[in-house]
């Protein structure tokens, strides 16, 4: 029987640019006496991701937070008030291209890092450099969606675990094709860790152990999982 | 520390129209060792619900399952080619208006339940009935979404759960009041799940053990996760 055995990792120091968060991050997980392993998930939320990388920038008080946001911008799609929803440069679709003011010194906003993917293989690598081990790990964020209310996390970066599975080919219980055939497995992850997070906790990292060896190849969100324009059909 | 562990329920033989659902379930948790506890979140798929519910209809092989399709839309958001995205009379909006083809009889369609918060309401009776155990249910179904490729989890119905947790007036770690506030936790839920059921295993229904307490309160997703069309930008 698969078994999935999903903890918060507590204990990480509040993360300042240039800190090796691979390192504050395994000291976390030791210190409460639960190391990683080898075929672990590390999910990793882009906040500190974008403080260890320095993506800080300071909020002109004569303008606020809402020029850094056009800035960020690369298409809008919805204004309503203060809320836009525009396309990154990364091809997110997202509330306030992903600027974020909570859990940041005031005055400052925390920017997305400039390429979620390459932070995801460098926090891996960092871990197989210090450990041996081979882990995945995913960068995550909280975003909104059309039609249902409320956030969820989903990926925004991936290393070392499949974006999207490829469930093509494969027969139902009946023996007939599957009619769906793509599950990103990388939001799922990301959507399970945000449960022993809590927004308000200061939890930045979980474990996901137990997944699918299958799953735990080279991935990439930007690659598997972002649509492009073209495909899609409310864009 | 807060841990969550979450397996699927294996051994649930082919479900039919009127059988006792809560009934296979506990039987099957049980027979692999793992009886349901108190607290924990019990999820199942939309399939063996619609199944054991008799939501399933001939497809007329003149005109294909388009038809059912048509009748199950009450407002169609986008066509292409086969695919079509439209809202359904609950208020979901999704591909095929939730039209399910795999895991069926060949000529048969499962429709959506009538009323998946209801479903899940009598689940959650049913178990308490039969054990007196107190657990939420979560009823889950798999939906595409805009900017994102893949399938994931979400919630269509659930009881004794919390559909959407507001955390308004909550602090972040640095004490300023959080900008994101209310998040989704049943769709987090249904995607956890469905990375232990797997769509080609045959594994209908999944635990979710360890969520935190002061979520599993009467919950419902129409009332709480569905955005009403006024107050969505993307309808």
């Amino acid at each position: 029987m698969n078994r999935l055995s999903i903890f918060g990792i507590h204990g990480i120091p509040e993360v300042r640019t240039g800190d090796d968060l691979a390192g504050l991050i395994l000291a976390a997980a030791a210190g409460q006496g639960t190391p990683l392993a080898d075929g672990d998930v590390l999910v990793v939320t882009q906040k500190v991701v974008s403080k260890a990388e320095g993506r800080l920038v300071d909020i002109d008080p004569a303008v606020g937070h809402r020029a850094i946001v056009e800035r960020e911008s690369v298409r809008v799609l919805r204004r309503r008030g203060e809320l836009i929803i525009s396309e990154t440069a990364h091809g997110f679709v997202c509330a306030n291209a992903g600027v974020d003011l909570s859990n940041v010194e005031q005055g400052r906003a925390a920017l997305l890092p400039v390429d979620p993917d390459r932070s995801a293989r460098r926090l891996r690598d960092a871990v197989r450099g210090a450990t041996g081990l081979h882990v995945g790990v995913v960068v995550s964020d909280t975003f909104g969606r059309p039609w249902r209310r409320g956030v969820t996390d989903v990926a925004i970066g991936c290393a070392g675990i499949a974006g999207v599975v490829d469930l093509r080919g494969s027969t139902d219980g009946l023996g007939r094709e599957l009619q769906v055939t793509e599950v990103a497995v990388v939001d799922e992850v990301a959507a399970a860790a945000e449960l022993v997070m809590g927004k308000a906790s200061r939890v930045p990292a979980a474990v996901v152990r137990g997944l699918e060896r299958s799953w735990l190849r080279d991935g990439e969100v930007r690659r598997e999982v972002l649509r492009r324009p073209g495909d899609d059909l409310f864009r």
